[in-house]
């Protein structure tokens, strides 16, 4: 009984993501589906890819993840699945993965080509319900990866934003997603952050020291601290950094370290 | 083993939804539950309708579905189970189905009379939780459709938005529906359509021909193509055709076709 | 196969909850999950209390049901396991669960502290996922809830707001809650109010009078009725009674009752 995770940007007011789920009950009917998000900004491979990454290892091995955020779907690119760290990944060659791979060292990718596995005839717009979906269905059944098409060497990989040292002790990452609270997640790792000698500037704001949890602050005071992926996280205790700061994915996120155990990239 | 999909327009902020699975895992523990939506606009069945119908063949014979967009209920309006084409449909009588079983032949009506089958106190504005739920897992579980009640000859249609013919090669058509993505789907039959000699004319601006996929066309520019529930879609490659057009449900369409093979109706 | 309900205020856009999931079908499998709500508005425990308590008696016995609306995460605040009626309760002890076991009588309750059923390392900031949601797949894998740490003798309660008598007859309570239809859910009980001979008095608007559904008034007429909680309800048939009173969670509601069998608190 394998898990199959579904990440899309259908939204939840449209059909497409049932059609998908029937779909894979046809062919696995005890797979346990789980949402990831439908609310993926449409076409947004980068929102999709960040998603994606933030939650997959917490699945049991053999999980599928089945990922459809697809601009380019009936046009040339391709179709793939990834077999990575016991876990398999399904969905359009577009970088959507390359977030969720990116310190994984062994992974076989297929490019889906075995054309007998697809629900025919193929709609040139609509790949997540009748090629990924019937591949994630049967790769969670025990499905061999090279029974879905040949090795192929590489993947498409989005820009990778690492913080980059611009002075001593000092570096500029950027943040990566806002959630739904209004935190900003960076891309500055966590670990290196000595508590007291931190200092994090970000939309103009100055924040001394890295919290331990929202509560450490005064309700609608700004903070810092390790969120829960490990990354350095901006907020405000029952309030949204977003709003206090203007901040959104991409604002630059400036951090001074004395004396740094680990570098923060 | 039997999926049970759901479809409503409670919302999912409310614990409505989740008080008809309860009900329906205390008679039916071992069910698959799959949520189509539950954000069709509120009592809006038409939309719900159309919802049902763009899906409910993707699911394995045998899945009930149950939906519930109910603005008569507590009032004289019934409750209905329907077999068709080995699936079943349990919910109000009141055009919710009609969509979904336009074009099946044989079908067998039941009115949800037995009321042993329901919850009890039966709440009169909450049939989904104390009529249809139970009635739902229990047809999930083999139960008999005339175990509901009688059989009856007919039920609620809505009125079919059919194109109709305008002129020679020339089709009138509406809006059925606008996805997530801004998408325009049609009631225009896409079978019919060579790629080269159609024109589309919506919301004051004409698209010649039919391409295969969005990606078909430069980004922000506008197009036809036969959609993934084989209706004619109008759709903006990466932006949204229904804020372009200004078009929402019921926006006329009208197409034109040079020696039309079949027409699109 | 037992039941995990989740409810928080995480949204569905970010992978928090998704998180969660991965970690509980990692210790229990086998567990349905079903999703209360998610929309809960960020930090506000008392509309996921209620929403908790509209629908947890719904599901079958042995249910765990997983409730996170925890603004003071990685703080001094408990996490609290609770066995009430053949169902349990895990999360944050912040009120949560009080409204859900208002009218329990004898309950068990447990404070989290053995760190050995914990994900390691705990982070600050994600509870749900780092001890709540293993917590929750060990009892539903039919672990002792006292495995999980020592009994406590009571829990945090939110200000329970009852009606108070205001007159001979005469109640004065407030809405609950507003449901995605502006229908206003208060705290009157609705056994004792006759049909004919209550007046209801909200938003500067008197309703004589209580219907039995909401087809029994003309559409866009104001009603009070007994909804599906049994609670009294006021509504406005095919339209928002929030919106046409400006009503909103605290709005006082006023009843008078002649002759009232049952006083309504």
């Amino acid at each position: 009984m394998a898990v199959i995770t579904l990440l899309t940007d259908f939204g939840t007011r449209d059909a497409y993501v049932a059609a998908m789920k029937g779909v894979i009950l046809q062919l696995a009917p005890d797979a346990t589906l789980v949402d990831i998000t439908h609310q993926v900004a449409p076409q947004d491979v980068a929102e999709g890819a960040f998603a994606l990454a933030a939650c997959w290892r917490y699945f049991p091995d053999g999980t599928v993840h089945l990922a459809v955020v697809d601009p380019g779907v009936g046009s040339a690119r391709r179709g793939i699945a990834i077999a990575a760290e016991g876990h398999y990944f399904v969905g359009p060659d577009n970088g959507l993965f390359s977030m969720a791979l990116a310190h994984c060292g062994t992974r076989r990718i297929v490019a889906l080509e075995n054309a007998r596995l697809f629900r025919h005839p193929v709609s040139h717009t609509f790949h997540g319900r009748d090629i990924f979906a019937p591949v994630a269905a049967l790769l969670s059944r025990g499905m061999a990866l090279t029974e879905a098409g040949p090795e192929v060497a590489d993947m498409v990989l989005l820009p990778q934003a690492a913080p980059r040292r611009v002075g001593p002790g000092e570096w500029e990452g950027e943040v990566l997603a806002v959630d739904r609270f209004g935190n900003l997640i960076t891309n500055v790792r966590g670990e290196g952050l000595a508590h007291e000698k931190v200092r994090v500037m970000v939309g103009g704001l100055e924040i001394r020291g890295v919290s331990r949890c929202y509560a450490d602050v005064d309700e609608g005071a700004l903070l810092a601290l390790v969120g829960s992926s490990g990354f350095l996280e901006v907020a405000v205790n029952r309030g949204s950094a977003a709003r206090l700061l203007k901040a959104e994915r991409g604002t630059p996120v400036r951090v001074r370290v004395e004396h740094p155990a680990v570098p923060p990239t």
